[in-house]
């Protein structure tokens, strides 16, 4: 195998910074990837163990003050950054100068529309600059945009709840097979993690166990990234997100009305075809779903559906793991298109 | 006080049975329930203390086998039936040829219409008897049917998720304000102890922690009380239930279109209107949602909603206790109404 | 029934405070409580069912600002506190200054022994009225000290391990059985409520679900009141404290070596002759043994063991709701000791 | 690399299994194993992912019928056995004579003792085989027995309870630093996969959630083989198992009285200086402990500890996962020892 590829790792102390770190200490195609924080990051341990105990005994995990020339000075090529979307939209700009390629799991570059900016609010310094990054950020979502992931030197890495609607969506929109004006559903529920490591009234176990709840209703950010990516208009996808008493995992249960009555193989046709030789979609026959369970700890997205006996009213179901194919993992499979490495490598 | 009325419960052994027994041993208008248990019955428990080591300490909780007689002898007056469908239809007959009165939790008498007969399938001895039953049973859902309630013999007590649905949903439909042919969705979530206690793989503690599934979807039996209910034909319902890895609760996310744009108040308003007086249901102020644990535990049903910016485009959410406002509280509110008793008595 | 008594209760946002709340409410012996905050109390809400929206639909629950003058118009004659402790040290010398009887749930006055002074570290305006409050506050463990209950001004109402713990050990303690200087070792686990409502890293959810911690061994605040109230040696007594991820109760599980071979009878015998006619304690016959859930939502303390084949090697295993008999709950069981109610009564 | 080793597993069906199933698939020294069920094994899936739907997407596992000639056709070297102890012990005899070495993740050949036969019961067909059996069987623990597991033909794969406290009480015991008359207490707490796949009351959802129970308190069988290894006389030994309401995972918190005053920093020396160089045992400086969520996952085992202010008192804290290093984890790092791989290869 040739030259292992030099990364590093900013805002490893949150949860998709740790799988982050997991992930590409083990990838075959990496060497250990180097961990900075911020000056004023809320997280100052000097080494990752120490927040996560679960790392001790290989060999330590320190963590660093951010400097670029000492990124520069040990080789780093590609750093991706686990920082909230306000840092994120401060320190990209500085690490494209330094020539570094990027992949920013938060969600400062992930919109491109007018009418979206509002959903994240920036204090640019360089309104110009931000404006060209929004331009050039490529949305890291490989099943859908793979050649440009390849060679794109800023990757938007997308959201969980994003990723989760947007695989189950696409097939049947890009097909056509979807009327649109009748408007779509997305109910989706989320482990904990989802809400980050910060403790808060809501995120505190007695308010979760037990319980049920939904949130933001009509009023998600990531519903920014679906209608982008999908192409709709904004009053056509209803999103409401719930918090599970569970610590990881997205399940979606998305409603949609068919433009025409189908069959049940035509639907799993549609989607397995979207899909060809994607190791990380996996499609369920029906009546057979998906459940939070079977994609947990995976990089997979798994999808499935149930057609109501008029042949129009379809239910779809899909599972990511919010960590993994809704944050790192996806991560890593980026990272996989833009150095031409296998889809699976560092995944398994 | 006067008089205290007699009472008995058949099938105390269940989930139900239980918070059944619990709720009669402590209203004030009741003696000690006498517990009774089918002849084949799954649970040959002599004490119902021995399958629920919680009820030690209260003097015994004797179960004994069914008997006509026996129950004449010591008076009861109120049969409760917690027993599956088929067992209540055939024992609600002979009960009501002995001149009780009956609450039977299970489904057997809540489906009128001939389309919905399939649901449940029935080994009827007697069809003719089996037609009649059906014709007097009374939907037994407080806030809708109280009058008919109050001087029935049979009681047909709904279904744990039917009790969510059709509350959110009755007041907009009523005041015609939703779009029927537009569809409505439910996307529902419960816990557990709404699969019974029956140990299956599926209720098992490691398939169900961590996790969320969905199933029965376009097929589970409560659709057809829903549709029932709220006059809607059975195509402009979708119903996705979902199993939730918690004890007990329901919530139910409810997805309509209204038939004009409206504003956040009026449709509170309507909500309001629709349940003047009613203790057991709960309207919250938008954009306050309630959520599983608020009605754990108690008899109550809780409303909350939010509005697009469209004005069209409605999220209903509906949560109850499976086991109190969904089966066992729901039961003894009937109960105070047959008798003419105060709605919260027995209940707080 | 005769005139009721006027209580009130301030720190009812914490969860101890809310079980307190709807446990007097319902008390038949009370008029609703007047409930009050401290002017710097950490939860500014005005009215309680703000912080817990589970309290809706009952007429509201105002907090007022802490008003000796208020309390006094209305009438209040029993004061609850269910605060911290430091707050509780400078607040119940005013208390008791007015006249009120006192009903402390923290640790501020549980402590009598020299030695266990620094376990709770106080600042103190006046030390000889601390001195001389502590000298008359009675230790509220209802089973073991109704007489100087029922007769006091302040009481310190026990910690949710001690009791769990003390309950258990007294009949075989007092009844000169257990080798003390053997040791005796305590492994307690207890629900997350215990920790308070305030959000941290170790009570979010992430960290607590899926996972089990001891923590502060040889060093809970609880072992001194365990050994005070039982007369034991520090050196005694080994406690350790572990974290469960479920929302309340507790399960100690207690190791002691009998000072002579004994049998299970022998055994039952002692631990039910120590609690004749105490309704709030339930002995379990081996080998059944008390589970959380028996005793959760009710004041209950279930006392279960094991002997091993040589009688002397005993387990003894307690279970209690850590926010009833562990704290709320007992606070009324003194309530009634204090003016000679049932002990049962509001307690159901 | 040479060529890879040819293995098969009897009995994936269960938790054990699977786990164990998706480790030899990822180690780089095996070929895809051969999965096989036994003729009237309770579990007649004909591929692995009918029974555990995540596999799905990888190729298929089909599941033959136990077959001799097979194995031998494909040329298995090693065969697992994931099977009830019963059916090991009928297997075990077959398997050896055919040539094959055999990990054995069953109890049927970890017990030597005459005192200890009892505890699992056999009705073998051949007595003298099963001698021979029980005599040549190498009880399984890397870290205590590598020698002889080098050479093995027979592992018996030790209970995941068992690995958690022998590998906690070796150390102390083995430099005689623990008074052991003084009687050695175990109260150790599992994740229900602990109890198996087949649904049960004890471990239907509704059981085990917001609940916490002890079991077989002086009656558990991994008892024999802790003695057993530890040279411990049975009386010496008190061992109290726990249902913790998490799906995995294990933590025993162990209470020992050492023979002198000791400082911290000797036990951690003792503890360190007895697993020298060894990956899959981590101990943590006190006061620091272990939790069940660092060694999730992983074929950890977790060591912690702390002492009493008189340097007698010693509880150590020790975790596992129990279907990782206390089962299928432990079984690769067996077979890594028998052919002479690193201890971490397949393990990572």
């Amino acid at each position: 195998m040739s030259v292992k590829l030099k990364t590093a790792v900013l805002g490893a102390g949150g949860y998709s910074g740790l799988e982050l770190t997991r992930l590409l200490e083990r990838h075959p195609r990496l060497e250990k990837p180097v961990l900075m924080r911020r000056e004023n990051g809320s997280d100052g341990a000097k080494d990752l163990a120490e927040v996560f105990p679960e790392l001790s005994g290989n060999g330590g995990y320190p963590v660093r003050p951010l400097s670029w020339p000492e990124l520069k000075r040990q080789g780093v090529q590609l750093l991706f950054l686990a920082t909230p979307h306000e840092a994120s939209r401060s320190l990209v700009p500085e690490a494209i100068t330094q020539g570094l390629r990027v992949i920013d799991l938060s969600g400062a570059w992930r919109l491109k529309g007018e009418q979206h900016r509002a959903i994240y609010s920036f204090d640019d310094a360089d309104e110009a600059t931000a404006a060209e990054l929004t331009a050039m950020a490529v949305y890291g979502l490989p099943e859908l945009n793979a050649d440009r992931i390849a060679t794109a030197q800023l990757i938007a890495n997308p959201g969980c709840y994003a990723t989760s609607v947007i695989l189950a969506l696409a097939p049947l929109l890009n097909a056509g097979l979807i009327d649109r004006r009748h408007g779509i559903i997305s109910d989706s529920k989320s482990g904990v993690s989802g809400a980050g490591r910060a403790p808060t009234s809501r995120t505190h176990f007695v308010s979760v166990a037990d319980n049920l709840s939904a949130y933001s209703v009509f009023n998600h950010r990531h519903v920014g990234e679906m209608v982008e990516q999908l192409n709709l208009d904004d009053a056509e996808l209803t999103f409401t997100p719930h918090l599970l008493p569970i610590p990881r995992g997205i399940l979606s249960t998305i409603y949609v009305r068919l433009n025409r009555p189908m069959k049940p193989a035509e639907v799993e046709s549609c989607l397995r075809g979207f899909y060809p030789g994607q190791h990380w979609v996996r499609v369920f026959a029906t009546p057979k779903l998906p459940e939070v369970q079977f994609s947990l700890h995976t990089n997979y997205c798994d999808l499935g559906f149930c057609l109501a006996a008029d042949g129009q009213r379809l239910v779809l179901v899909s599972c990511v793991d919010n960590l993994l194919k809704g944050a790192a993992g996806q991560a890593v499979q980026n990272m996989n298109l833009m150095y031409q490495w296998g889809e699976r490598e560092g995944l398994q």
